[in-house]
């Protein structure tokens, strides 16, 4: 079957995301070096994230509340509410940028556009992904936008089905092999793999884990038409 | 038209919200007056709020983000974090709690699933909403679910032409005039307002400002399937 719908992950992807994440985190790491020097900061805030992943969910407020979390924690209570003061600025800083796209993004959905359906389905805090769609001025490219709590094969599934979409004329294209490749492939869909610069350390999958078949990986998003012209 | 469709709004009209809301925002009362006894707590935390939704969005991790910044202005700065601690605990405690339904919400639903196709369409935080959902046992009696970050004309205009549904088959119920009520009359559709106990500051709307026509008040979720039926 020709692909005619072609699902795009935003995060790191589309726009620039882990980026951000990382230079917060580094201000995080230098401001908590300060009361507490020998922290290990990465590793405690990592495993704040994913212990309050399941009730949290994804996003820069979550982020943002494992943050103040780390920093009580790992000063024994000791830090001034004024740094904690700061960590919330960060956090609003963070859900104010502007989107930045990544290069070649746009003249490249712009072409995909004219030939494929154009889904986007990204991960994470519904408002935040909205607004961020909304500055990224590509909205009017996509038929349509799903944002899911979490991707995996019951999430595409539901949306294929509710979006009337055969697996076989379905290719994903996104930076995560955890979210955006190996629940797709599981449902007979194809998917594209387009490393971003960094990966978060939590959907990072052994390559090894992945099926042979049903995808392939491209630098960049500018090859994505030619390449899905050729299937 | 008759009712074919008919969108259901989910805090506080069919399980309990801002009572927890309340609670918890009592606790941080009691909480700040020992730092500032003088304090007004409830305006600043709203106006807080307020300031804050243009950049986080509805729901629970926003208000515990707005609570921990209104203790740390409260007191300029001179909270302790072990206190800052307890308010990061209170939204964790809210997130994780089980979804209480309201009186007659379960026999209402199940009558009106075999006559109607029932949407859940509810604002906020798309994890916690999805949570809640799942924790509520009333997942199988709705045809689809819709989590939007603010309930405008514009969303239920995209809710409506995304599933094929016409205004004048659709009708709304919710507790709530701003979201739940205007927005829907204005799209030509027909509303149902069933108060609850209280009501967000937030979400009033003076009564006079509304049409007189499209819409009815109930007391309780139990009165919908007669009144519907009779439309």
């Amino acid at each position: 079957m020709p692909i005619t719908v072609v699902g795009l992950d935003g995060d790191d992807t589309l726009w620039h995301n882990e980026t951000r994440f990382n230079l917060t985190q580094a201000e995080l790491r230098e401001l908590l070096h300060r009361h507490v020097p020998d922290a290990d900061v990465d590793r405690h805030l990592f495993e704040t994230e994913m212990k309050n992943l399941g009730i949290y969910g994804y996003g820069i407020k979550s982020f943002t509340l494992s943050m103040i979390e780390t920093a009580i924690q790992l000063t024994g209570g000791r830090i001034p509410a004024s740094d904690l003061d700061v960590i919330l600025g960060w956090g609003k800083r963070m859900l104010a940028m502007p989107t930045e796209l990544l290069d070649g993004v746009e003249p490249a959905l712009q072409g995909l556009s004219k030939r494929y359906d154009l889904l986007l389905i990204t991960k994470g805090d519904l408002f935040d992904q909205e607004s961020k769609l909304a500055r990224s001025g590509l909205a009017d490219l996509f038929l349509g936008v799903e944002i899911v709590s979490e991707k995996n094969a019951s999430s595409y599934r539901g949306i294929l089905a509710r979006r009337g979409i055969k697996a076989d004329e379905f290719v994903m294209v996104g930076n995560s092999l955890r979210s955006d490749v190996v629940p797709v492939l599981e449902l007979g869909a194809r998917a594209v793999h387009i490393p971003y610069q960094v990966t978060w350390h939590h959907e990072h999958v052994p390559e090894e884990s992945l099926p042979e078949a049903g995808w392939f990986r491209l630098e960049s998003i500018g090859e994505l038409g030619p390449r899905l012209a050729g299937l």
